[in-house]
């Protein structure tokens, strides 16, 4: 099997779907672990945006895998190539697990340039067209631990034709059967793992054959596409990814693409999903937004004027958690720093956490720098957010491993009052 | 007088100008040095640009003195006033000196707005116009341990007229007298150092008038004003500099504002310069380029790959030194990392230099960063740039201190052969 290696533990299961565990051996040395539910380090080439590795190490909590995406490393492949290194060496990462993504959720992605036998990445300067051929080659040259196969994920567009689903069901497995063959005959590859992706759109039947027939080839794990955020509300998303788990072997690992809400992770991880992407925190940061949603599940004095301060965001935006197609909206989980009101709020971001900005910094202080354009803004909001969001994995695995999901999941949507 | 407690102490004088030593009882508790010649600390809000204190602090080299810009802070002056703890506490900085000037030197500063009673700054919100008492308002506000006085320097425009440069000379007096009133009678800027500001434009008589009389005040030191790069040339940027110094106090420093290409700090600091601004590793970062110019005055068979990028780079840019206004312009002592050519180099920035990013990272990967705009280029550009530009300053000390100037000014300026 391709990616033999990495081995689920799972050491608790709620409701015969929700599980809690480890996913071990992972990276091509064995070397690595990963709780589930987790989720992985979003990096743009290698690197989370704003932060040096070093920066980077100094929050707690970080995940043991970093993806990144082949949109963003396609363009790259005449000097990767030269180099021969692999990209971990190229990008100076140590110590890490890389997972290969195609996409990256976090970046628009146009639709209608895939083919039978191509899909499309984007990277900063334009598309690249991929065959089952090339985007092998760009594998051995990245030589990831772990990548997900080629697919054809191009149905999360409301009304796209049951016909349209089963053409990405079934282009998928074609590439996912030849993405095998190929990978089976590089040395260069040996011992990498290879996620098969489960496509179906929101057709029940055409996901259960997709997730039935993938779960038939020698695969590592299985990527749920297409229900990225705004493309279906979590009612549905919930209902399929149920019935798609249900099909999938126990004993490997479900990584869901494109969810990032600490509602929606909530609902998924209770639906079956272990392992999330990471472009969340990313994407408040550059709206000039600060986490600040709750998941204390202990009643904490301190923590109480985190919520204020999370109450008090709801209030000026509303309509910030209404699902929206490209994922850019203010949510209710965050404050907006750009606004006024934080102009001589002396707190510090989220009281309580021990990022250095919240150790170092006031809203105040992070305010004036986002109305003036200052580049250190990104660095401080990118630093707490990603604490933030990854110490929030922590605390779903610590609710599910003391039967307290659903204390969490009233905290996380502030529902809950003490 | 005010800001009685800073103290020079001369270690060298060569050929009577071009002075070693240091700079004692710095800060407001006095418990801070700095070597001259030297460089201040550039910063926006207080911040180094892309970097967080941590991050700084993993570069040797950094002077103890942090400089803002009223420029920067007057339309901050609600919150600050309301935050009462002084501009270090409200932006994060500890155990640093603070030293307040007027203008961005890095920044566009529009003329023409600059009345009898007034000067004006540009911050992102547009102009503010200054007033002494506004001016000294925003000082008690920003408690600095060291500010340049109020001053018109709108000098600097090739042509402006003897009369318009006596007018500047004249006013500059008048605003440093009321500042010095207003500041002796200020409790809460007790023990804060202010420096006169010697104008006068390219019109030498109106120089050494200009020093003369700002002299006889009672101030800690003095800000050279209206010489910065693209104002005039190198050799009459020396002649005047001579001259005005020659009437200044030797027990005084001299901060030069606007200069820091490395070729004019040398001339500048033979020519009785003891202090300048750190703008130019920052804008060297905004236009994607990495310092690589030579400063080593002992031959060393290791650095010699570092002369190599130089002279590429300068191969590539060859009007890349020429004066001119905007100062954004490569200049040859950098190298351009969007450059294709430096899309497959996989050495460090500069060979041998132990900042972060060249012990970390190739020229390739900082290209490929840079190219694709992920924001960590500027990131590892400001960390390289800064360290560089601060020990190429250790480099003028040491030579100065070993008779090595001579040395030194060719190895900078890459007539050095071996």
């Amino acid at each position: 099997m391709a990616g033999s290696r990495m081995k689920l533990e799972l050491s608790k299961v709620v409701q015969g779907r929700c599980r809690l565990g480890q996913l071990k051996e992972i990276g091509r040395m064995g070397q690595h672990s990963l709780d589930i539910p987790g989720c992985l380090l979003y990096t743009h080439l290698g690197t989370v945006p704003h932060l040096t590795q070093d920066t980077l190490h100094t929050l707690s909590s970080l995940p043991t895998v970093t993806q990144v995406t082949l949109s963003n490393i396609a363009e790259h492949q005449e000097v990767l190539d030269e180099f021969k290194g692999g990209f971990k060496t190229f990008a100076g990462l140590h110590d890490t697990v890389l997972y290969c993504s195609l996409h990256d959720s976090a970046a628009h992605r146009p639709t209608g340039h895939t083919t039978n036998k191509t899909v499309s990445v984007w990277g900063s300067g334009g598309r690249i067209e991929l065959t089952v051929a090339k985007f092998m080659a760009l594998q051995r040259m990245v030589q990831p631990d772990w990548y997900q196969a080629m697919a054809d994920g191009e149905t999360w567009q409301t009304g796209t034709s049951r016909k349209r689903v089963r053409k990405s069901v079934d282009r998928s497995l074609a590439h996912l059967d030849e993405c095998l063959l190929v990978h089976q005959k590089s040395q260069e590859l040996d011992g990498v793992s290879v996620f098969g992706v489960v496509e179906g759109g929101d057709i029940l039947e055409e996901r259960l054959c997709s997730a039935r027939e993938t779960a038939k080839r020698p695969v590592a794990g299985f990527c749920l596409d297409g229900f990225q955020t705004g493309a279906m509300d979590q009612a549905l998303r919930s209902q399929l990814i149920a019935a798609v788990t249900e099909e999938l072997p126990e004993d490997k690992p479900r990584l869901l693409q494109g969810v990032g809400r600490p509602d929606e992770v909530l609902a998924c991880v209770e639906a079956g999903v272990d392992l999330f992407e990471g472009f969340f925190p990313f994407q408040a940061t550059e709206r000039g937004c600060a986490l600040c949603f709750r998941f204390d599940v202990t009643p904490d004095p301190e923590s109480a004027v985190a919520d204020e301060g999370r109450h008090a965001a709801g209030e000026t935006q509303p309509n910030g958690d209404l699902n929206c197609d490209d994922q850019t909206h203010m949510t209710r989980f965050e404050m907006d720093l750009k606004d006024k009101r934080h102009q001589d709020d002396f707190r510090p971001l989220v009281e309580g956490c021990g990022c250095y900005c919240c150790r170092n910094h006031q809203r105040a202080y992070v305010h004036h720098l986002l109305v003036t354009n200052e580049l250190l803004a990104g660095v401080l909001l990118m630093m707490h957010n990603t604490s933030h969001y990854h110490s929030f994995f922590r605390a779903v695995r610590e609710a599910l491993a003391n039967d307290k999901m659903d204390l969490l999941r009233r905290r996380v949507l502030g529902t809950l009052t003490e």
